[in-house]
C-alpha cells in the first residue's frame, strides 16, 4: 500500500504545477512588451542613445519585475516540492496567487511610465501593494497546505516546514513598510522592493546547506 | 494485464491536457493586455487617480474574465480526472471549447470598453453569449465522453458522473437567462454572470465532501 | 532489456512535444490580438453593430486560422504518437514547422486587413503560400522520420504509416492549386483552404475505424 | 537503492525544463508581433508589395531571432540531457539565461527598425551584445553544472562533456568579435551572427555521429 499511495501523492499536483508554470512563464515573457522600440521617424532629432538612456526606469522596472516573478516561481517550486495533495480550496488560493502573477505586467508598466513624473507616489504604492498582495497569497497558500500537514507529504522534513513558516511570516510586514514608504519617498520604497527581491534570492541560494537543498528537491518526484 | 492497461489509459489524455493547459494559461495571462497604462503626456491635466478610477469597468471585466477562465480550468481538470481515453471527435469538441477560451479576451475587452456607453447591451449580450457557448461546449464534451462510459475510466465513481451530469445540465439554461437579461438590464445580466462564477467556484470548493474531493484527484495519475 | 528499451523510446520525444505544444498553444491564442475592439470615441456615429459586421473578414480569418492551427496540432499529435526517437535533423525540421506555425498570425492578419481591398490577391497568395509551406514541412518531417522506420517505434502499424503517406502526399498539391487560384479568384482560393481544413478535420474524425483510432493513441505512453 | 536513486536523479530537472520550455516557446512566438500589418488606409498610394519588400530587414531580423532562439532551445535541451540534479544557484543562472531569451524580442525589434537608418551601429551593437550575453550565460550554466560533475548524471559520457566544453569555450569570443565589428561595419557584424547561428545549427546536426546523438538523448528519461 505504501509505495502505491506515495506515487499517488506525487501525481496530484502535476497539472496544477503545469498550469502555474505556464502562467509564470507567460507573465515573465510579456514584460518585454512594455519596452517600446522608437520608430526612426518618431525620434525627431533625438539620438537613439539618449532615447534609450532616458528609458532607464522602464528597463529597471523590467529587471525588477523579471527578478520578482522568477523568485516567485522558485518559491512556488519550493513549496510544491513539499506539497503532495490538492483540494479545491487550495486550487482557488493558488488561483488568487496566479491572478497577482499574471497582473504583474500592469503595475510594472505603470511604475515605469510614471516614476519620473507627478504620479510616482501612486504608481509606486500600486507596485508595492501588488508585492504585498503576492506575499499575502503565498502565506495563505502555505498556511492552508501546511496547517496540520493538511496537504504535505507525510514524510516531509519538519525543520524545513518550520523554516518556511519563519521566512514567510515576516515577508508581508516588510512589504507593508515598502507600501507605506511609497507615500514618503518613492525611491526608498523602490529600494526596499529591490533589496527584498535580492534577499529572497539569497535566501534561496545560501539559506540552507547544500545537502538540505538537495533533500528539498529529491522528494519532488513529480513528472513535470 | 490489468495494471498495464490502466497505465495506458492514464497516459492517453496527457498531451491534450498539456495543450489545453497552455491555452488556458495564455488566455488568462493575455487579459492583462486589456489594461491600458496612460502615458504621462496623455493624462493632460486629469489625475492618474481619477483615470484609474474611471477605468473600474476594465478592472471588473478583467477580474470577471480571470475568474471565469480559472473556474473553467478547474472544471476542465475535474472532467479530465475522470476521462481516460480520447478519440478524434473528442479532440475537436475540446478544440471548440479552447476556441471559446482563447477568444475570451475579446468579449472581455468589448464589455470593458462599452459597458458605460451606448452599446452596453450589445457588448453584454456578446459576453453572455460567449459564456453560454462555453457552457454548451462543456456539456458536449462531457456528454460525448460519459455516454455509455465511452471515454471514462472503467473504475470511475458512478455517483460523481451523475453529480456532474446534474450540475452541467442547468448551467446553459442560466446563461440563456443572463443572455436574455442583457437586452433588458445590462447590470442584472452582469450580476448573473458574476453570481454564476461564484456559484461554480463554491460548487468546486464546497460541493462535495473532502474525502470525495481527494478521491476525485487520486485517480489522476497522469504525469502532467 | 525489452521493456526498458521501450520505455526509453517513449521518453525521447517528450520535451520536443512540450515545446511544440507551447508554440501551438501560444500561436493559436495570439490570433485573438488581431481582433480589434473599437474605442467608444473612435466609432464616431457608426453603430457598434455595423462596425462588428463590417469586421466579418477578420472574424472569418480568425476562425480559419484557429481551425488550421488546431488541425495542425492534431496531426502533429498523430505523427508523434508513431515517432519514438529523435535526432538533430528531426529537431530542426520540426523547428521549421514551428516557424510556420508561430508565423501564422501574420498572414492571417494580412488577409483579414486586405481581403476586401485592392491587395486581396497578394494577401491571399501570402496566406495560401504559408499553408503550402506548412504542408511541405509536414511532409519533410514525416518522410524523414518514417523512411526506413528511422525514428518510428519498432512495433508501429505498417498500414497506418502507409495511410499517412497517402494522405500527406496529396496535401501540398492542393495547396499549390489554392495558391494559384489566389491570382485568379481570391474567394475560390479561400474556399479551397476552408474545404481543405474541413477535409483534414474529417479525415481526423472519420478517416479510420474507432478501434484503429484508439490503437493509434494507445502506444503514446509519453508522459506529456 | 540504485534504480530508485536513478529515477530520483531524472526527475529533479523536470519542472525547470517545463518552465524554461514555456519561456522559450513564448519568446519565439512573440517575435511575430514585431511584424506589422499595414492598414489599407495607411498605405496611402504605396502598393502592398513595395511595403512588404521595404520591410525585409524586419523579416530578416525575425528569421535570425527565430533561428537563434530555436538553436538556444536545442542547446538547452542538450545540456539538460546531461544534467540530473539542480540547486538554487543553478536555478538562478538558468533564470539569467531565461532573462536574455525573453528579452530577445526587444533587440530584434530595435535592429529591424534601425538597421537601415542612422542608428544602425547602436542597434547592431545592442543585438550582438545580447547574443554575447546569452553565450556567457550558457558558459556559466554549463561550467557550474559540469565542474567536478556537480550536477551531472553519474553515468554521463566524459567525451561528450569534454566536447561541449570545447564548443562553448570559443562561442563568446566570436560574439565579442561580432560585437566589435558592429562599430566598424554593421553588415559584417550581422553576417557573423548569421554564420554563427548556422554553425551552431550544423554542430547540432553534423557535430557528432548518429549513434552518439541517440546516446545523448537516451539518458533523458524525464517525463516532459
Amino acid at each position: 500500500m505504501g509505495p502505491i499511495n506515495k506515487s499517488r501523492e506525487d501525481k496530484e499536483t502535476g497539472r496544477v504545477e503545469a498550469f502555474s508554470d505556464g502562467i509564470f512563464a507567460i507573465a515573465i515573457t510579456l514584460l518585454v512588451l512594455n519596452l517600446k522600440v522608437p520608430a526612426f521617424e518618431s525620434l525627431a532629432g533625438q539620438s537613439l542613445e539618449s532615447f534609450l538612456f532616458a528609458q532607464w526606469p522602464v528597463f529597471l522596472a523590467y529587471l525588477l519585475s523579471f527578478a520578482t516573478i522568477l523568485i516567485m516561481w522558485v518559491n512556488h517550486h519550493h513549496l510544491f516540492s513539499m506539497i503532495r495533495r490538492i483540494d479545491n480550496t487550495f486550487l482557488f488560493i493558488n488561483g488568487g496567487l496566479l491572478l497577482v502573477v499574471s497582473f504583474a505586467p500592469y503595475p510594472t508598466s505603470l511604475l515605469a511610465e510614471h516614476i519620473q513624473h507627478d504620479y510616482a507616489v501612486l504608481a509606486m504604492a500600486f507596485y508595492a501593494g501588488m508585492s504585498l498582495l503576492a506575499a499575502i497569497f503565498y502565506n495563505l497558500l502555505w498556511n492552508y497546505a501546511s496547517r496540520g500537514n493538511r496537504l504535505l507529504a507525510s514524510n516531509v522534513d519538519k525543520n524545513m516546514v518550520e523554516a518556511v513558516n519563519k521566512q514567510y511570516r515576516f515577508g508581508p510586514h516588510i512589504y507593508v513598510v515598502a507600501f507605506m514608504f511609497s507615500f514618503i519617498n518613492v525611491w526608498i520604497s523602490l529600494l526596499i522592493c529591490l533589496l527584498l527581491a535580492i534577499f529572497w534570492a539569497f535566501i534561496g541560494i545560501f539559506g540552507k546547506p547544500e545537502g538540505k537543498a538537495r533533500a528539498d528537491y529529491q522528494p519532488s518526484q513529480k513528472a513535470v
